[in-house]
């Protein structure tokens, strides 16, 4: 059963060995164990529907509590405090595209908002439901989690658009293909939730972000269905995908969505490489993707990430050999590790790997094989569990992303860390803040923070350290001219941040696109801009 | 000195052979050279300017006849005949963004619409001047011809909006970076057109579609400045960059553009390869794109095309001899030729032509060396003066280009061909018409179909002619779900067709774009939509 107040399922825990919470006790301090109201608590605060009877939509009060949160900060300290209001009056669910056409008639008619719901997994308050004197309703495409067509001559694959991703890879494997989105919450987040937030997975470098596998889909808008896509390409005016992708609700309701697909691979290899130093670390990685080495996955953890990595790994003696075996090698304090992902036939692999490591070498990087590449490859999508165990020993988690020109990603990195570890000073609490660069591309790089430090143990103060970290960090990021985002989307907790970077007649673009499609401003309010 | 009524430079002449004229009159029939008007003819059709005194705006004849019209066929006509108007009233010719804004400034004080000119090589109309009781101003970028910067660690480079292509990869050489945007009109046409036009080059294979260049821009509109782009990606709500692409000067002027460039690559080789037949010669290239082969082109000619070229390049000699080895290799009638252009590393290119000659040897494909691949790239822009010649002979020629996903790409070309071949049957015409895919990517490829056909020798007859064929294609195009467009863009020419595929809600999303940027709709009024 899938957990309600955090990440992941509720079998599933991501145990802290010693020495690991001996390593965060030296950074932060100790910390305390918070307090989480129950399921039951949190129930009783969930008050009547407003809607009428006789409408489509579920109002029983788990099934729209279930649906109240994602997973922002703003949202994890509502659902541990047992506060998840408000709440929507209403959950609709439905399977197919008509039926979810007719929910938001229905929402329409009886003039509610909507809140559009796929997996759940937004960290930036997608999901958020407005405070409103109308009635609010979720619709959420969790039931529309089918293959529904493959062209296999145009590598082509039509999903509703709440099939999250083990369910899309699973059915596609049967017709040989994959589609090869890994996020890191891929287990649950859905292939519409991926395009209207611009999803980018963890081997983009390969597959590309969502926005070159989005095709084509179909959009019900209060204003009727608009379709987009289906050309390979086209010069006829501007791309209506690309106003889709990213729109996070506030255009319609994404219920098909057209995917480009791929066979399955017949390799795939993950490789560790440790090097000196970040700066010559940064190079190799920049002369790899410039080399169009066609790797699948190029992941540069900082020296804190390196060694944090490394001591909640849980295995300090099997570190301890990794860093005999590296220090003979004249790698010592300040290494940086590299993941390099492989995926191929077997010849390109073996060539890209070649290719690859001459390149590291230049650079002084040190392969040391694929056990720690097995190792993260096994764990790719466990790193949100550690959340749970962190919280549950007293400490707070969350990131922050960003993407920008080679030029600027190491003072932009640093600018990050400092803020952060900077931002709750005046409490005098230390930030554990730690960075890889994980999406690589010709022109630069997105940079993907973690930030660790102790829960308040009282949800007002807690939301307000947040608040005050967010704010330096984001900032920090605007000043860079860094994105506010390079995989997260906008949400609630970007949206301060996005007129400077689309500036004003950019932000009146896209309102003028809101107020084309949904003139009665129903759709997802709030989210992307005020 | 550039041709004021034709393609390309007065001095440059492309010659047919008796063979070629042979073959055009046993396809078409006899033909009769047209009578032209002299540019002194034309000139007196210029009517006073209804421009104040005062402003920017050059208004003598001359520099306005010269910005009157692009390449589309009616344009040609319009040439032809010496009637070129409307005209516009003055020619602005900034030569930077400031002096850029400075014109459109002025063209909104005098209530001025504005035809934004860049090398003047629109196929599709978007350069007509418009009828109005405003005056109708051009605003030219041909003279923000300079890179203005590089960002050698991030691979990009900033142009004027109006630097042709020449001498974008000449200003780039110094650096060892070269764009790789070789679109046909490669010669003429400019950065900041194949942005609004989202143009394709030649090699897209290798280098991608102008939207994949682009990295940023900017544009000034009627309402200031808009900068849209400039981090690698970005999750950060729609990507505005993509209503610019295609915007054909709706909204905006476009002043700089901020491009992706390349290493100079050390090696460029161009392979002929010949199938014995449409059907598998189609599934080669299929396959070649779909193995994700790094070649930097595929352009693949069918029966008609190949035929025709090699009666048209003039050596009926050697292309005897080499009819005499594919017959020996078993390719004889309905044979397709295939150019294949591969590009990198020596080690890269030898790789590549191996893999992909593997992948050709399987569909029974005959490699017949380089030395067509050299002759085709050395005439890789002079197509077009194909165009004076015909003409000169009494032979009119239009294109149109499309683009659909591989299940349909057969039956699509074959219903272009077939209906431009009956259109102009009433007036016991024929049409001459050939094809080949030139853009190929995993989903599917572009069509791109050339017709010749006799012109009447009266203007107005043969825009009559001409737009019969034009309605009966396109209408084919739509009719099997093709692309509008590929390459060429929508302008006067394919708005009519432009809601077929954007649907009644894309084009109100269109609309309300260009509603917000140009409340009093001055800017390059009726193209792209009415």
């Amino acid at each position: 059963m899938r957990r309600w107040n955090g990440w992941g399922d509720e079998a599933d825990h991501f145990a802290l060995s010693e020495d690991a919470q001996a390593f965060l006790t030296e950074r932060l301090g100790p910390s305390r164990p918070p307090r989480d109201a129950t399921l039951e608590q949190a129930l009783q605060t969930v008050p009547d529907s407003r809607l009428p009877a006789g409408t489509p939509f579920q109002t029983d009060v788990r099934v729209r509590l279930l649906h109240a949160r994602g997973q922002s900060f703003p949202d994890w300290l509502a659902m541990r405090s047992g506060q998840l209001g408000p709440y929507a009056d209403g959950v609709a669910l439905p399977t197919s595209h008509d039926e979810a056409a007719q929910a938001l008639a229905v929402a329409r008619r009886v003039g509610a908002l909507v809140v559009p719901y796929g997996g759940g997994t937004s960290v930036v308050g997608h999901l958020s439901v407005p405070v409103s004197d109308r009635p609010v309703v979720n619709i959420s495409l969790e039931r529309m989690n089918r293959l529904l067509a493959v062209d296999e001559r145009s590598l082509l694959a039509t999903l509703g658009a709440g099939t999250p991703g083990p369910q899309i890879e699973a059915q596609l494997r049967p017709h040989g293909f994959l589609l090869g989105h890994f996020p890191q919450s891929y287990e649950y987040s859905t292939v519409g939730g991926w395009v209207v937030t611009r999803s980018s997975g963890q081997q983009s470098l390969r597959y590309g972000r969502i926005e070159q596998m989005f095709a084509a889909g179909r959009v019900i808008t209060p204003r009727g269905e608009l379709r987009v896509g289906g050309v390979p390409a086209s010069s006829a005016g501007p791309d209506l995908r690309e106003l889709i992708l990213g729109s996070e609700g506030r255009l319609g309701l994404l219920t098909e969505v057209t995917v480009r697909v791929r066979r399955i691979p017949a390799v795939e290899d993950f490789h560790g490489v440790f090097f000196p130093n970040w700066d010559v670390a940064i190079e190799a990685v920049r002369a790899m993707v410039q080399a169009d080495l066609p790797l699948s996955m190029l992941r540069l953890s900082n020296e804190v990430e390196t060694e944090t990595q490394l001591r909640l790994a849980g295995h300090p003696e099997r570190v301890r050999w990794l860093q005999r075996y590296l220090g003979m090698r004249g790698i010592q304090r300040g290494q940086c590790m590299l993941m390099m992902g492989i995926t191929g036939s077997a010849v390109e692999v073996r060539r890209t790997r070649r290719d690859a490591l001459a390149i590291a070498k230049r650079f002084r990087g040190v392969h040391v094989g694929k056990t720690l590449g097995k190792s993260w490859a096994k764990n790719r999508f466990r790193g949100p569990l550690l959340r749970n165990s962190l919280w549950e020993l007293g400490y707070a988690v969350d990131t922050v992303e960003t993407a920008v020109n080679w030029p600027k990603v190491t003072a932009l990195m640093r600018g990050i860390e400092q803020a952060a570890r900077e931002a709750l000073a005046t409490d005098n609490e230390r930030v554990h803040a730690f960075t890889h660069l994980s999406h690589m591309y010709r022109q630069g790089c997105s940079i993907y923070s973690t930030f660790v430090w102790r829960a308040a143990g009282d949800p007002a103060a807690d939301l307000e350290r947040w608040r005050r970290l967010k704010t330096r960090v984001s900032e920090t990021i605007v000043a860079h001219g860094g994105t506010i985002s390079h995989q997260h989307g906008v949400g609630l907790d970007h949206a301060p941040y996005l007129p400077a970077e689309k500036g004003a007649l950019g932000m009146d673009l896209i309102r003028a696109a809101a107020r084309e499609l949904d003139p009665d401003q129903m759709m997802n309010p709030g989210k992307l801009f005020a």
